[in-house]
């Protein structure tokens, strides 16, 4: 049988590795559809909407170190897939996403569907290839492959216009090699070591791979035993947790209290991130959190290799081993009124080894975050754009990467409606994600910031921020999508409830009305 | 109390007459949140997602001619919003997407949200204003109010950074000048009118608003007693149809069909619209839909007053009187099998006069197009952009710009999942909108599409495909959202439900199986 372009593209990205396509096709991709089916090496997965896929795209790949593919169609369809092509591009994560477009010879005509797709996805691509001819596929395939897996990782798109891919093709796209951050000369770690050594208050920030690589943190833990204290970025793509492993502090979110932690401290390090800055502006407020007369200097860029920095810091600094962690003791069943701290204990006493944690619960994911410290060893996955709505897809491609992991998504009720659609796949696949809806019926952090900007006309609470009625029934929504769902309104309920899904081998949904 | 920048921005909205603004807020626009407080002459409207936001917006203009605006939270907010921005676009509807920014001095830190702004809405607005302080907020307000309402309407932008809203301003913007489009000059009547008297077998292809004005829908039928067979695009923003209504033929929506359609053609006349293409592009199919040797000839452009052309060019060819239409007869009550054919039979029996259908049914859309031409007087609003999903948000915008009317939501099973966060805001505001899912399990079309585009494998439906495993089941899903919902899976089910749904004066989902 003749080779497509789609053909050669798909098979392309299988030969680098690409294993799953999150995808939402329509007739323009009917071509790319039928090669991916021809395709043993790629499972594709349908979502029902674009954030769906390309939120799942950046899951798969925090949890794997492998971009998966997405499949969508053209402009309309980039543009639902946008608030998480967004979170990727703040986090690093890799991912390809191929744009469906009309033939080439089509798009001078203004049909409904075109637009300028190449102006539309040129802030959230680190790369772009345009398959003008069927016989550039494969080239295209593997450059995008090789842009996306290239420090600092971050997604690249393909725009595959109809006519590419259902021509012909033979050239299949080189296999790529693999990639590393550069490594950075000693200089640079003699500079940093001899600033720490003459600083008072010295302060490291990291941010990266190194947050869930062992070796890593394991040094960290070193450079804060030597006396420098160790900081990371407040929402990371990835960090290794749990009692047995290091805890570095988090930059804090709130700028004002970010500086008022960070009194004192006349050195910061940054290590394979940037100068912190404030989420949002606010009138009076400043927006760069490093404290006034702080000196900073840069260790390692984003791409550049800060797990290697860090291993020849700790030797430069001859810092001391890092004591010894001792393990998870174990946690009591909570009790009294069900809010994010008795949720958070109920899941620090019952997450198995080795789970993940895909956060998407704004205001009820830091009591999440401080229990889980000093419970089983996971990876925290963090809204790394700030583009609310991925916990659920995030989750979705966490648990594809890998079957053998506990995935938990953790939602706040507002959040949770962006990509609601994602629950409708985990269904389909099986997967047994136990998804936990925070139901305050507010979107909680808005009324938050609603005080700190002095924007408030009266002090009560804006209409405009509350979910109430009618209030959501997610337990309605998500049966609706064909998951198992049960709501909780105490502690006895929701630790019942959440020990159930997490020993349950199909997805579940708790409603945690808090 | 001193005035912000985001109180002048939208007093001046006001001021020109917006109504209603469709939002989904975060913390930059927290100032904007309480400035629509402040303001009584403009209703919020919450929308749990930003899709449903824009559709809203568009769906409100088409029935009320007057633009709404939106609030959408920075890039990741605005592309949640494109595919319905798209489709307005496409159909030549007015909205003001107001987008607020990081501030000022807080753009160039590379924050969690900040991405390309402008970059990314070049694509979808037809006119940007950015409000790069607060004194300048009135004039881009009023700018922005003048583009998108100038001939050819379209979506304009504003992008309001956060400092420019909270800042205080005075200078409120002026109050825009009523538009209209541009008369033409007699010369290009003349021609068209000769040639239509010289041809041997004319067409008028008609697109914009004559389409629902009734003095152009009685020259359109006074064209087709002078033998000029009338046709308008396959997909308008809205048609005045029914019993006693000069029903047009309607390009078809498949490439061949449609050149088949218009064998021996020899002049096409267009007016308000474009040259026919297709909607999709298809191996060794044609791409503009124009016979061959045909003549076309441009009798009005899309900024040009159609509605006076016609008048004049029905003049000039002394056009007979229209035909008297019968009235609409009693329609009988289905039999037999629930499919889109009998369910179009229940709507067209059961409709009242004055409804509006917000059409986004797809495969399921085309026997309830066919059913209602004899049926009730009422608006028909097509999915103008192919981006599907609009059909519930641009129903809610319909329904808020007329609350006497009733409005029906036709939805394909897939279609509807896209922004199915609008039942909710259907239910906060007690919008008696009735929604009818059409429940195939399957992206239909994308099926007739794969054999279409010959790109099947097997002849097999794709599982791609497939919405089944599980079925979605919408009443669940529109309960979970507080709206009542039922399912029917026969035509005396459906035909009750409906007549329950249409007398009800609160909103309904009605889930045809089918």
């Amino acid at each position: 049988m003749t080779k497509t372009g789609a053909d050669i593209l798909v098979q392309t990205l299988a030969q680098n590795g690409v294993t799953h396509c999150f995808a939402n096709p329509g007739t323009s991709e009917m071509h790319l559809v039928q090669a991916l089916e021809r395709e043993p090496r790629i499972k594709s997965v349908l979502c029902l909407f674009e954030g769906v896929a390309t939120g799942a795209a950046d899951g798969f790949a925090r949890i794997s170190n492998r971009p998966a593919m997405t499949l969508l169609h053209l402009g309309a369809g980039y543009g639902n897939g946008i608030a998480n092509i967004h979170n990727a591009m703040k986090g690093n994560v890799p991912m390809i996403n191929v744009i469906g477009d009309h033939a080439t010879y089509h798009r001078k005509f203004d049909a409904p569907l075109t637009c300028d797709l190449e102006t539309l996805i040129k802030p959230h691509s680190k790369h772009i290839g345009i398959v003008e001819s069927a016989d550039i596929a494969g080239q295209i395939a593997s450059e995008a492959f090789e842009a996306t897996n290239n420090y600092p990782k971050a997604p690249a798109s393909i725009i595959l216009p109809a006519d590419s891919a259902w021509n012909s093709a033979t050239i299949e796209g080189k296999k790529a090699n693999p990639h590393t951050p550069t490594l950075i000369e000693g200089e640079r770690i003699d500079d940093c070591a001899h600033a720490i050594k003459k600083a008072q208050k010295p302060v490291i920030l990291v941010g990266g791979d190194a947050l869930f690589d062992d070796a890593s943190l394991e040094n960290m833990a070193r450079l804060k035993a030597a006396g420098v204290r160790v900081l990371i970025d407040t929402f990371p793509a990835r960090q290794k947790r749990g009692a047995k492993i290091f805890a570095p502090d988090k930059m804090q979110y709130f700028g004002e209290m970010a500086l008022e932690d960070l009194k004192g401290v006349d050195l910061m390090v940054i290590a394979g991130t940037q100068i912190p800055v404030a989420f949002f502006a606010y009138p009076n407020r400043p927006s760069i959190l490093v404290p006034e007369g702080c000196e900073t200097l840069q260790l390692t860029e984003k791409y550049e290799n800060t797990i290697e920095a860090l291993a020849q810091l700790v030797g430069a600094l001859d810092a001391p081993p890092a004591p010894q962690l001792p393990d998870a003791k174990p946690i009591a069943k909570p009790e009294g009124k069900l809010n994010a701290f008795t949720c958070a204990q109920s899941l620090a006493r019952l997450m198995p080894e080795n789970s993940v944690i895909s956060d998407d619960a704004v205001t009820s994911g830091l009591p999440h975050y401080i229990a889980l410290q000093g419970a089983a060893t996971h990876d925290w996955l963090c809204l790394t754009g700030g583009a609310i709505g991925q916990g659920l897809p995030v989750a979705l491609g966490a648990q594809m990467a890998d079957m053998s992991r506990k995935v938990f998504a953790l939602s706040g009720d507002g959040a949770g409606m962006y990509c609601i659609q994602s629950l409708w796949t985990m269904a389909r696949e099986k997967l047994p994600i136990v998804t936990i809806i925070f139901a305050n019926r507010n979107y909680r952090i808005l009324n938050i910031e609603m005080a700190r900007t002095g924007a408030s006309n009266s002090g009560e609470p804006s209409q405009m921020l509350s979910l109430e009625n009618p209030n959501l029934d997610y337990v309605q929504i998500a049966q609706g999508m064909g998951i198992k769902a049960i709501s909780a309104t105490n502690c006895v309920e929701f630790d019942a409830a959440l020990e159930n899904a997490i020993n349950a081998n199909e997805p579940w949904l708790i409603e945690a009305i808090i």
